[in-house]
């Protein structure tokens, strides 16, 4: 079973306030991060009020701040650091810093509001997404909880066909509960995100929230889901058709299986984002269905959901080598059903590591 | 069984805008809300991407925008708002207020980061807290939705302890996931957050993670959940004891029970926020324990699970008539074990409105 809580303070946080040191020095004398996954993933804490403090100089100057509720807590997750219990962590840290004389006090100008940044003394730098750009590329260990996660999603899809579950009679909404249950049976912490399970003419819908419709013979039925497993999100969509298909869904089926496997195989180390986006968006444009994708072609995941780097029409720069992200075009015909296919991989010097295995064939149950 | 997708436009969210045109109208000519959770209170929204625009002076002039994905949604759930379509909702608003001419646009400072400020062109006037204002007092429909929520938190605790889960020999994690799957099937949407089970010695961490280990005989086993039902989250612990009590289990759980009702008996409307506090915790104080109670007696609950009002010793303000908060003190001692007792509760002109009903007596289980 995974265990989130309680991990010791870890060589690989270490490494990654190290690797941000660096990216500090250019910047300022001191960043004093306050989001709190960047903090996690910076010291392995999974409180709710924190923030840390990153030395560009020396690393015994580093902090980590926290309040009175988390005092065991931080020293089990986060030994290695010496802790300041503050309500208000990132004026306490911006403080704590300029007891040294007058420093240089990086902050992330992205996540501290107008009325934070208004509080806070000191010789202020805004800094943006220094730590989100260490996080696009995973190391060893995030990529095997990743594994732990689509695994875990991969054994609770096939569990809930095996168990009969995806059939006609039964809810969107029951199916999504027993597909959490399963993933909670395997060991997640948490579900990546609300399950989507729609079927018939709600397939359509991109984001569609399980609702009492019932599933019925001749639906598209698409499930979109995923585990969290030491924080770590898995991501993947499947689309069945219950019964009996027709003609028309097995096109589109064919139609979005072809793009995702050119959005796959784009997916190499330095790629220019947008033309990963274009390898598969010109699939289905070039079919004609190019208004009835609405959204891009994928996302970053890890200790986020939805992290960098952005798949799209409008991304900008490239994808790098160990970056975990989805690639899960789709086509949605309105009041009829729509297709999704989805899957988390990571992009390696070779083929891309395909994390979600479970079969993407056409399929009817 | 609840269902937040698809309520119609209601008259509840037009009211609410009223109620914060009138406070807009004394700062700026309009106000932008991007805090997702004042947009779906205003509006009934509850896509991920979104802003909402009061005009201070004609409700004709008020406007929702959100992305391309969310276009069928936001016409079914906010369909009497006209959208603007756009991936950055923020400054779309900012500057559809500014086509009519020179307006003062209020923004909200503790939601709207440093960055994102810099990108807004026009005379803009940082306010704070005005929505959440209005939501510390809760409409009809929204205790009963809160009430809705509390009474699944009820039942499925019940429920375990009919069953036969709340027993020696099972772990934290196995009573967890059976107290969710039990608010699952009487309509919970969403755990209210992670649910907290906590046995033997770890019943005295205030905030602990379920891990797999074992309730045992003698065990103080803390249990505190919530359901989310239509967005709106209940909120309750209960702490037992397993097989059989000592006495200074028996002596720590009445004196939190006491402390609890003493705390329960000073909300009144109007009054004082930290002499709410200090109601209950002088008790605790008073029995030499003072340093073993180390958090606030509660805070508001309603879209989010913590809200305003805070109810601490470091409080300022008092407490309106119609607010919903709990009342959670506890004794924690550390490598022993600790008691908390938690209800939600709706102020009112006489006795609150208690929304969580399970027993509260010193109970062995």
């Amino acid at each position: 079973m995974a265990q989130p809580w309680n991990p010791p303070p870890s060589a690989d946080h270490r490494d990654r306030r190290d690797r941000l040191r660096e990216l500090v020095a250019g910047t300022a004398d001191v960043l004093v991060v306050s989001d709190l996954i960047n903090v996690r993933y910076l010291t392995g804490f999974t409180g709710s009020n924190a923030a840390v403090l990153i030395s560009a100089a020396d690393p015994d100057a580093d902090r980590i701040s926290t309040d009175g509720r988390y005092i065991t807590q931080v020293a089990e997750q986060s030994g290695d650091l010496e802790a300041v219990i503050a309500r208000n962590c990132l004026a306490a840290l911006v403080e704590h810093a300029g007891q040294g004389g007058t420093v240089r006090v990086g902050f992330e100008e992205h996540i501290v509001t107008v009325a934070a940044h208004r509080d806070l003394d000191g010789d202020l730098v805004g800094t943006s997404g220094l730590v989100e750009t260490l996080r696009e590329v995973k190391d060893p260990g995030e990529v095997e909880l990743l594994r732990r996660a689509c695994v875990v999603a991969d054994e609770a899809l096939a569990a809930i066909i095996e168990r009969g579950l995806l059939t006609p009679g039964r809810t969107e909404r029951e199916v999504a509960r027993a597909l959490e249950w399963e993933m909670f049976e395997r060991g997640a912490d948490a579900v990546s995100f609300e399950t989507i399970v729609a079927t018939g003419a709600n397939s359509a819908i991109p984001h569609h929230r399980p609702t009492p419709a019932v599933l019925a013979t001749g639906d598209f039925v698409k499930i979109d889901f995923g585990a969290a497993v030491a924080g770590y999100h898995s991501d993947m969509t499947r689309t069945y058709v219950l019964g009996r298909a027709a003609d028309w869904q097995r096109e589109i089926y064919e139609l979005v299986a072809t793009a995702q496997a050119a959005g796959r195989a784009a997916l190499t180390p330095d790629a220019d984002l947008r033309g990963v986006d274009a390898a598969a968006r010109s699939v289905i444009d070039d079919a004609g269905y190019g208004d009835k994708y609405v959204h891009g072609l994928g996302h970053g995941i890890g200790l986020q959901i939805h992290e960098a780097p952005g798949i799209g029409s409008a991304a900008t720069g490239t994808l790098p080598c160990g970056a975990a992200v989805t690639v899960e075009p789709g086509v949605y015909l309105p009041g009829r059903g729509g297709v999704r296919i989805e899957d988390s991989l990571v992009v390696t010097d070779g083929e891309p590591d395909l994390l979600t295995t479970t079969d993407k064939t056409f399929t009817v149950i």
